[in-house]
């Protein structure tokens, strides 16, 4: 056993729009130990996402994160204790481990990595929640085929980076908003999408205009508020949009209105709210689906990492700043 | 032939917010003629329904109506004169005549009405356009299914009757929303839904609370505006939500903006946009599904008809106030 120690990162403060620092503190204590039946694990990787904004707002369907919680959130971690034979020490395993860097869970609480997933951060990213996101949005829900115009925001961020490459895999055009030439041209350049529009510097409802001149086939709305609006004001017949993420609210105390329905009447959209959560049952369907791809080659994931369980708020509040190149992940 | 005079409606400027009479105007012009090919239709029952304020508006799929042209809608109408054998003299067809009594056009535009449905007038609202559109959105979109909770606006209108019998045949709950006393007692009493809000004297948020405590299983919005709000936070799991009309926008030179979609990802949403002529191929096979219904009396339409081709103005005003009590129709 490496330390006596368990460093943790909890809520300080209720932060005021996008979080800061000092939203949350560093605290110490002494490690858990793993009851009759349980596992202690150790986090290798740690998952920051944005639905996290979301919980310490008191508005995500998974709960509430109060001052003086302990952040949460899923990690991959070894098994370094063990009272169950279902995981023995030294089993690579998946847990919602909270921003810590050792946790105790009961047996059916964690699940089993997938060995042939690698590197191993891809079971959080690519082949993790943020890869079913995308997956759950673009081949189940929205049906993309061959030849569909598609829109993805935040195109080079964990979710945005997978759905782009399922849907180049299936044959359809895909057209990405990022923040900044540097991830406009990763996209395009490395991911390979046809065109990247740059929020930052470029006038994103005329470029609409330009590279969906008949109308986009699938939005898949990661954001909310003006963006929605204007990608449901650019919908072609019979178009998929997938709500999935609020972005431009979360650091917001107030909620943006949606699109006025009339737009999705004229083009007979078909709007799926999504919660990835509703598909975890299919996640080995999800990653059988998927590892041919990825052992190709045809499936790669940006990762945006940093070390150790300190760096988490800093790396958390560049995520909810945009500033972020890629799925974020804290390695300990 | 009965007249020589045909009497016609148009739009003689643009209302300012819901219609007036002095909106419209009383034209006479000679009899059309039948050409090659052609018959020439003398109106029996005209259907008018609220979309037509939407197409003076300029924001109709269907085309705009401008001061001078003739109000379109669709009519049951008797063949007086033909020039095809499709449809001999005496035939009952339905056409887009507009506010008209008499009307020409080619066999390729003009329908035969199944002698069936019974009364005539039926095959506009209850076996037409209207019920076409609450089958399409209740029983095609939504898949409404036994102990479903229902919540259906403008209950005693043409789409909203059609809508409730579906449903209640499908062994659904159904909630309406009426505006007063008389209609709502005609929807528990004569449809025999669970129950009525009267928008005009009851909160309609805190009797959606009590009546859907664990939220609406499908909501059918014909109105938009705060309703569709309304709805949206208080709708169940996996719920389907049809928007098909926009009643609170259709006098309004603003459009309301939707609900906050992150109500729509809680509820994991299925949201259809209508357009009943996307449906139009599968008329028949409406209709041919109906027909053991109506003609066992399982089904009823109260219509709110009219009295001559000068009516039309007066009954549409009426209409876009929502003072109508049943599918508005003008007889000729």
């Amino acid at each position: 056993m490496a330390s006596t120690i368990n460093r943790q990162i909890t809520l300080a403060r209720y932060p005021e729009g996008s979080p800061v620092e000092a939203d949350f503190e560093l605290t110490e204590s002494n490690l858990p130990v793993a009851g009759p039946g349980q596992v202690l694990c150790r986090t290798r990787f740690l998952s920051l996402d944005p639905y996290m904004r979301s919980q310490i707002a008191g508005r995500h369907i998974s709960g509430t994160i109060a001052p003086g919680d302990l952040m949460r959130g899923e990690a991959v971690c070894e098994v370094v204790e063990s009272n169950t034979s279902a995981f023995p020490v030294g089993a690579t395993v998946r847990c919602m481990a909270g921003w810590q860097e050792y946790s105790v869970h009961e047996a059916d609480q964690v699940q089993k990595v997938n060995p042939d997933v690698q590197p191993e951060s891809y079971a959080l990213s690519l082949m993790g929640m943020t890869g079913l996101t995308a997956w759950a949005a673009m081949v189940w829900q929205a049906a993309v085929a061959e030849g569909d115009g598609v829109l993805i925001p935040a195109v080079t961020g964990g979710v945005g980076t997978a759905a782009a490459q399922f849907c180049l895999n299936r044959g359809a055009r895909v057209i990405g908003i990022a923040g900044g030439d540097e991830k406009c041209r990763f996209a395009v350049d490395e991911l390979g999408i046809e065109a990247c529009i740059n929020r930052k510097e470029e006038d994103v409802a005329q470029r609409l205009d330009e590279l969906f001149p008949s109308g986009m086939d699938v939005y898949f709305d990661l954001i909310g508020g003006e963006l929605l609006n204007q990608a449901s004001a650019r919908l072609a017949l019979n178009a998929r949009v997938i709500l999935c993420g609020l972005m431009a609210d979360y650091n917001s105390a107030t909620r943006s209105p949606g699109p006025p329905p009339g737009n999705w009447i004229r083009s007979r959209a078909i709007v799926h709210g999504l919660v990835v959560y509703d598909f975890e049952s299919r996640r080995d369907e999800f990653i059988a689906a998927c590892l041919p791809d990825l052992q190709a080659g045809k499936l790669k994931q940006r990762e945006d990492i940093s070390q150790g369980v300190k760096s988490a708020p800093e790396a958390f509040c560049r995520l909810m700043r945009g500033e972020n190149f890629g799925k974020v992940i804290v390695a300990m």
